[in-house]
């Protein structure tokens, strides 16, 4: 079987100059770790937990980024949408959509993404079995596009915690499409600041491990060269300067996996 | 404190007959009982679990159902919104617009429906803490719209099931909302029927007791004359010949919680 | 249906004078309520969080004790027993046993309680589902003895949370043994104190209403003149001065739910 | 840091015979793949769903094919208690007492464990929180036993399902215990049977490998030559003769993890 992919990037996309710091970087770890990337940023972050939370650069800005960041690195690029008008907007310019674990069972949202053609990477809802991503899936599939990534990322556990259930690996990696383990929003603990979610950053390693050793197509993992300022997520973000290592770590079990 | 408030009807609008048909039922149980209520319907499902699943009347034919409905009966009504431009569409005719629970964090769908001016009955997410309702609330308030309510319909507990922590009621009234309960979601049971969610009608009753006896401002149950053969929520409305019933034993309930 | 009864008392026999002093307040507010009382503490708390926590008088000793206040007041008591040894040494003392949660699946020492001939009262294990008490039940009836209750306290809802999940009571009714619903553990926070588990005293109402709303046999309620000051529970145990109204309240909530 | 060792035996000791059979082909598998044996069984099942389910052959009987089997093969043994009695009788055989899930808070139980110097595998209650288990390591550490072990096996998460917190391995290590991951009791189903606990065998590799990459001082994995017919936990052993395969892929993770 392949070697994982890693789906990486800052949460936001904060600014032209900060996306390509950002995508330098992680372009040249990438590629001395031998590993293919797809840069993932949000243009909007429609779902903060407050109402006065930084939300983004917006769809257009972020589109000329993407493709200048793709001109310049030649990676391809994936954001999350979240209504239907933004999938034909953003589908010239980004190779991968995402689906938000909040919007999974939205119909008209996925199908207005399949009808796209590009592939999707749909997140499993925190309130989702994970064999109940059978009918996510056939919902992009029924729509005409085969390309679907199923995404683990945690499931409601109690209050403010999510935990993240290793067997929905294999569960969802039986209905043929590529799983994705997102290791930075599995360590969320949502709403668990008050006024936003909180995040276990430590844990990014235990559980991209755990995932990695039974077997992923691919691993996403948010970064930043500081997180602790980034306007989201910056609890689960892992930050820019561990990630070679983090990666090597994670490629040698991908290879024990995938022998 | 003013007794409780009843939102019922069938989960779809399924046609003009059909709406006349049960509102009319209704409107007489309710009149009977001395209880308020608060019809509703959807006019579009867009969450189903399945691609094929019946969606609705659409929204148009809806919005001239409901206005005749209101004529005829003189009850407010309510119905659900999934998009931004739904809640201009709807508030015209409707009297109070509901967020689904899968939508409750999208800030700008709770933007635009507070923008409308109409009451807003927030379903709390079934992957939310109580005290994390008032960052939701915040963004209704925010947008200068004090009419909101919060809606207690379960939480995740494992998977394919839900389960009510009657906590929740009263920590969401302390935030100054009214709180109801809905005691048709609150016995789903999630993808439980595999291409459909399953429920547990025989628990409605205990739920609602339960959330009755704790006290709350209103009562959402969903109804129908002939469960087993409705296109949605089958598992878990309430057949209409049992509602006079019913409504009778909750509001002597209620009579001593308000006491 | 017959009205509901109380079981409640310290959660600790502190010592003779301090059992006698609550004693007869509880059974001066229960005469006056018109509601049955039988008297529970604990001889040893047998499962402190940690080793050093207070442990209680010992069986001898409260053994008198409750001789004693049987005696003096004419009540029915019960204490809950850890070991099959302890079950004959109670037995000829007490009126009713006690399983701990922790302990319902230990075959032995519910066959020895069972023995006895006395009551048990089966606290349902906070890793249980309400059906699996049918087997907990069978191990009681199946020793020959009929007269088994089981007693809802939570159910482990994420870490350091339980859940009250009122559809329980109605299962567990539909297996023929009454059922008890325990006010106090139900809003414990186990562990919630580092050192010690914590709890939620502002909730006991808001449980006990719904429990007594959806119908039970029974409530469970610890109570003590000064919970702060408790050797335990302290957090979820309702001051003594608060039991008249709080147990007016609720049968108010009875008589509608009995009618 | 030292290679990962394994717990494993069949669930129960069901015959002089049948344990010899077991313990000579582990023994055998073990020492090709050059990995620490500790061999497990239970003599007595102390907590089965149901009253007439088989439990065992015994303490004194057990005691002396623990005896024989070590002579034999030359590796430890241990065997789990559920009264404090049975500490210092099984103490002079085995080398390692395990305390039962269940039991994990019984304070005396966990002294008299303690008391007999033999080293404590304690698995930590499907009700605990990780962090919860320091006061549970406390109690056989403040009994002057430096020699606890702790060990995963999984959280209530709903009914009739637990879920492996994968956090839980680097949390519990943190409190400088060795920590154990138990794959077999892990994918247990309590209840899910009726009147037995299911299991998802097929699930025993997906946690194993998980908690091997995340990093473990050992695996628990009870395994039996036919589970169907096995007299408990059948439905969540592992063929004997899948054991050998397992354990190799299961060292080259721990290899990496350890690195």
């Amino acid at each position: 079987r392949a070697p994982m992919a890693l789906i990486a990037g800052p949460c936001q996309m904060e600014s032209r100059d900060h996306a390509f710091d950002v995508a330098g970087r992680l372009a040249e770890i990438c590629r001395t770790a031998g590993i293919g990337l797809v840069y993932k940023s949000s243009f909007d972050k429609a779902n903060r937990t407050s109402l006065s939370a930084e939300r983004g650069i917006g769809l257009e800005k972020a589109m000329e980024v993407f493709a200048d960041l793709k001109k310049e690195f030649g990676f391809p690029v994936i954001t999350d949408i979240h209504t239907e008008e933004q999938c034909a907007l953003v589908a010239p310019t980004v190779d991968m959509l995402q689906i938000p674990a909040f919007l999974c069972r939205q119909t008209d949202l996925l199908i207005a993404a399949a009808k796209t053609g590009r592939a999707i990477n749909i997140k499993k809802g925190q309130f989702l079995a994970p064999w109940d991503m059978k009918n996510v899936l056939a919902k992009i599939n029924g729509s005409g596009n085969p390309n679907a990534l199923l995404c683990e990322r945690g499931a409601s556990f109690g209050y403010n915690t999510l935990v993240s259930d290793m067997r929905a690996l294999p569960i969802m990696a039986a209905m043929g499409a590529p799983v994705i383990f997102d290791a930075t929003h599995s360590v969320q603990q949502p709403g668990g600041q008050g006024g936003s979610s909180g995040g276990q950053r430590e844990f990014v390693e235990t559980l991209a491990r755990a995932a990695v050793a039974v077997g992923v197509a691919g691993l996403f993992i948010e970064t930043h060269e500081n997180p602790d300022r980034a306007p989201s997520d910056g609890p689960n973000m892992v930050p820019l300067d561990q990630m070679a290592r983090l990666i090597d770590r994670l490629m040698a079990f991908d290879a024990i996996a995938k022998a």
